[in-house]
């Protein structure tokens, strides 16, 4: 009787143990998940001129770093960072599609870093028509049992004219925004196409 | 003895119920990646004129809302609209990729909602090439074990000329399909690009 | 007593039995994050010319396929094809997004099946910038712990000069990749828009 107590003591014991493993394995692919729905939240918000809405992601000593400005530091200062993005209105078209993750997640720390891509269709009725894409290498962490963007890190392969096309040349990167001196300067120099470039990997391995 | 017993008639209870939300938790985790496959799915068929595997998809009482044209209520009404929509064939473009995904998940209601975007290319040899985008906010259902659409609710954001670019106008929308008329009202009024259309989400946060 | 302890032993057993299969349920949930990870790296290294990264990503046999162009059979194959492919640097844009996966995975085999589009935006400075598109088909197999390519299959459904667009004519496929012969004939002849092609599906049902 004692051993076989001891015996079910132990296969309890065991069946926790591997329950907490369980759920910690689970807790990772529900964060997967709340990331995708995050980032993806973020394009749509950023399409539409719905500024707070997207700068309401950020954590709040998350950074911003797009198109080689340099780097703002805080939600606040991406929140403003990003009102001064183009009003979205008649005539304009700002759609930045969200696609091609690839996600890391540390659940336990409550962080995570994950490579997107954006393919970007925009334009002024009658003035310009222009597409883009580019690469973000970005970092999130949970804030308040919440996902949130640390580090948003676009980095532009190109722009090019409609009328054009890429073959015929790039856009070069307007390296600042009207009015709104950066916190820190770029993490590092680039210019889009047609010069090559390479945004860093955050993994090694898949 | 007996206190132990009783110990354990605890932890096995306590254990079983945390089994049991470890597998409420992994049923939305499965459900997620299984809607995931059904818009994806939806996509390829539509591209390729496959309008019987795409209404299939519906729910009984499915309804499919595109373009402005009304909506059109249960699988068999779905079916018929697909069925007004360009055959697929020599010449014939009608690509509409599915993309970035922010989907929320009822798995004890058996019911889901998700934004999605779609981004078009059309063209008919000789005749038409045409770009276009759209936001979907659809809701799903799970009927006879397996995930359905239970409302596609497609809202063009810009069509455009391949020749000329949304720069240079948009394609107004075309608010019926030929020889059928829908069974209920468009959702709401809107002209796509140039006029600004934000297509209500499902969600406030993420 | 005998009655109370034959029946905590046969819940132990039945919570064992349980665990087991929501460990199962897990490592699939695992896989299909792993399987999306792996696919959407290929295609951030094919953009940029990183032939190694992208040939290490295949399975020790794995095969790969693209553009009717034959078979390749084994990594190294694999590798030898891809760096056959225009090296990347100024002026070269060769985008290859990886979207709207539909993933079905055999944990318990540890292999898998995915659909998969990519949409090109590839050029030239000076000479060339066209569009494409193409379904994949794959197969996965993992392999020593990690997930990797056992079939990379990509079907171009079009190819289009940039400055015509594809209402004025598909570009044709060109049948071979020089100096490097396929070890097998194309698993199937087709030619791309604006011919009609539907890559084979994997599934009957999302």
């Amino acid at each position: 009787m004692d051993a076989e107590l001891a015996a079910m003591r132990a296969e309890l014991s065991d069946l926790r143990a591997a329950q907490q493993k369980l759920a910690a394995r689970l807790q990772e692919a529900e964060d997967y998940r709340d990331l995708m729905n995050l980032q993806c939240a973020y394009g749509y918000y950023v399409d539409k001129g719905m500024w707070d809405e997207a700068a309401d992601l950020f954590a709040e000593n998350g950074t911003l770093e797009i198109a080689g400005r340099g780097v703002y530091v805080g939600r606040e200062r991406a929140r403003a960072y990003l009102k001064c993005l183009p009003a979205y209105g008649h005539g304009v078209l700002f759609n930045h599609m969200q696609l091609q993750p690839v996600i890391h997640v540390d659940s336990k720390a409550g962080t995570a870093k994950a490579r997107w891509r954006t393919f970007i269709t925009i334009g002024w009725l009658g003035k310009e028509g222009r597409w883009g894409e580019a690469t973000y290498e970005n970092e999130y962490v949970r804030e308040n049992g919440k996902w949130r963007i640390a580090k948003l890190h676009g980095v532009i392969n190109f722009y090019a004219e409609y009328d054009k096309g890429w073959h015929k040349g790039g856009v070069p990167l307007l390296r600042s925004i009207d009015g709104l001196e950066p916190d820190l300067p770029p993490s590092f120099e680039y210019e889009a196409y047609p010069e090559p470039v390479i945004t860093p990997f955050h993994f090694d391995e898949p």
